[in-house]
């Protein structure tokens, strides 16, 4: 069930030109569903990502890495669902260039020149002839309207597509950002089993592409969290196509820089709060603020230590505001932490101050913010002026029978 | 339901001399339930004790670091349920403090001399004069054969009294050793809502006393996890009664040191595994064997990171072997690791080799595996030969449930 999340309609993601989007149902896993797609780039288009940390990332993964090393231009994307060709070790690697080897052929580039992408099971082969069957459907679907049968090609255990667009004014030009993403489990920072695409028609260097797509990474894709598990095939992809009228974006002072990442974050951040809203069997949204921090970093720590505590988050499935659960969990993450100098709210109910719970705090007060589906924790160290927000979901039965059930 | 675990008889847990202890039904809590006891320590016993390091740990964990500082003699120990006195600031203190004065009055003591722990709920005020009231019993019921009883008045979410006894010839004595433990949910590394216990009437000196508590927690509660959460009341405590006939172990290099540690481990061991076959909801005790690491450290990184993946424990309660979640999460660990240089087995199963599946896999195989209800996960990093072994369970509905419902 998810939280306040509805799939996008097909006129609510805008195209971007320089890009156009193919899907087919290639029967990879799961009979007649939309599971690939392949995005074409036009030339000129420039390509940033960034990748999951797990030290077993997937042969996509590691291809991708080398194919934007490798200052080719990027002309395709190819990505299919129902297998993540991870733990597939040297095989593995040969199936993803094969896939690669026949988009290249399609849209008429070098294999360096394709981006490869899988989503699914771990550890089980590449069914490679079935992807390659789907590609030529791709290529004859190719379209720039083509990004809502997008959303839908992608998903694995999501429950709703994943799609935003905006415009926004750079200068005298006005550009637009589209972008989808798949989640679901195994989320985490570091982008676990997420797949996120963002495009833009920005003209936009290379560096600063760069540059962008960590920064933008930072306050979304790494702030969203499930379960804590990081996938071995996170990846979050920044396509700039520069086909909107405007002088390219060279320098990090120029402020159309700034307002650029601002833009895409606008793309970005929903999305990667979609990913939490239809967490596997997520009931409750909820945002932890942690302030006060000496750094960001101590910030982030508390607050990933109380959004992966299953006590925390089986609490707030029962509603029960059983808050030193909190507490406790912030005590865990390895950050020194003055118990008396500590602040607790849930949304504007002072829980705890002065290392105790408030006096005036009331188990009914918590108790109303509890059965709220939406719900901020603010926790204050009373350290410093750093600040972060991370973004996670509760723990229910149905995460485990997700989870539980996932291969079957 | 515990994974292959049964209460103790009475019989099977030997009084120690030196120790006695009562229990009580203090209606702390819940009506009519042991849930409370007082252990009584003859002059001469020597105790020391290794504490959670969770940042909000409680007022009971604050005053035993103190106590144990101070240099005085402890005399007596004094345990509640229900209540965890913990994220209750300075009047959590004055309560603890409070509870020791009491006891301390009615063991003829000063109240540096009573170590106190409690565990249940956080945040919420301990009911002093519940506790209080209950110590007359407790004083009454003073008997060396009280362990059993001991066992059942600590639990919390336990659904079986944990206690182990053994006996060890050190040279030409022969020691005996006694131990309660409780456990159940929240238990990890650094010992979460864990509390236990252990006396011997060896002679040991208390610097090495305490060197020996802190291996012994390496090789016993600190391997054992649940959900990972630490909590905010673990402790371990060992007690030595030197009531033995025997000489003083004062050196390091006295080769009964090495056996007392290795005698106290026959005891510490079995409870730390035993608090993971009654973890809350666990259907599989699964033992996590980390070889070839180049550092121990490494070794028990990888193997909390798979112990505390909800993807690999979901799976395991499923009984499916969706093995490759065991890789993906080796890959979180924050610990190098090559691939291509890991192997996988699962009890005498080889399922990974060379960074992918090994050809000689079969599913099948893994499935029988997946249905036993106690499992051995072995991973070779292939880096060096530094290894550990870390105990976990399952994760199930019913850990959601028990947990939703803790304080209903």
């Amino acid at each position: 069930m998810p939280v306040k999340l509805q799939a996008p309609n097909a006129e609510d993601l805008l195209p971007v030109a320089g890009v156009r989007i193919g899907t087919a149902r290639a029967h990879i896993k799961k009979p007649d569903r939309r599971d690939m797609m392949l995005m074409a780039l036009d030339t000129g288009t420039r390509v940033a990502g960034v990748f999951t940390k797990n030290q077993f990332c997937a042969a996509p993964v590691l291809l991708c890495r080398e194919f934007l090393g490798s200052g080719q231009a990027i002309r395709g994307l190819v990505v299919n669902t129902g297998y993540a060709n991870a733990g597939t070790g040297e095989p593995g690697l040969r199936d993803a260039r094969a896939v690669c080897k026949a988009a290249a052929e399609l849209l008429d580039c070098q294999i360096e020149q394709i981006l490869p992408f899988s989503t699914g099971v771990i550890i089980e082969p590449l069914p490679v002839a079935r992807v390659t069957a789907g590609l030529p459907a791709c290529q004859a679907s190719l379209d720039a309207k083509g990004w809502r049968d997008a959303a839908d090609a992608i998903m694995t255990t999501d429950t709703v597509a994943k799609g935003r667009s905006a415009q926004a004014k750079l200068g005298d030009a006005t550009i637009t950002i589209t972008g989808i993403a798949k989640g679901a489990g195994m989320i985490h920072p570091n982008m676990a089993t997420m797949l996120g695409f963002v495009a833009t028609d920005a003209l936009v260097s290379q560096p600063l592409l760069n540059e962008a797509v960590r920064r933008i990474a930072d306050r979304s894709f790494n702030r969203a969290t499930v379960d804590g598990d990081t996938s071995t095939n996170d990846s979050f992809i920044l396509i700039a196509t520069g086909q909107a009228d405007m002088p390219e974006i060279g320098d990090a002072a120029d402020p159309r820089f700034a307002a650029f990442i601002e833009a895409v974050v606008t793309v970005a951040e929903p999305l990667a709060q979609a990913m939490v809203r239809d967490g596997e069997g997520a009931s409750k949204f909820i945002s932890i603020v942690v302030e006060q921090g000496k750094t960001v970093d101590d910030c982030c720590k508390v607050a990933f230590a109380i959004a992966h505590s299953p006590l925390v988050k089986t609490a707030f499935f029962a509603s029960d505001p059983n808050l030193g659960r909190i507490l406790a969990a912030a005590g865990n993450a390895g950050v020194a932490i003055d118990p008396s100098q500590v602040t607790l709210y849930l949304d504007d109910v002072l829980v705890a101050r002065n290392g105790g719970r408030d006096p005036s705090y009331r188990e009914e007060d918590g108790q109303r913010i509890m059965q709220q589906d939406e719900i901020t924790i603010r926790l204050q160290l009373g350290q410093g002026d750093a600040t972060t927000t991370v973004w996670t979901c509760d723990f229910s039965y149905d995460y485990v029978k997700i989870n539980a059930d996932y291969r079957s």
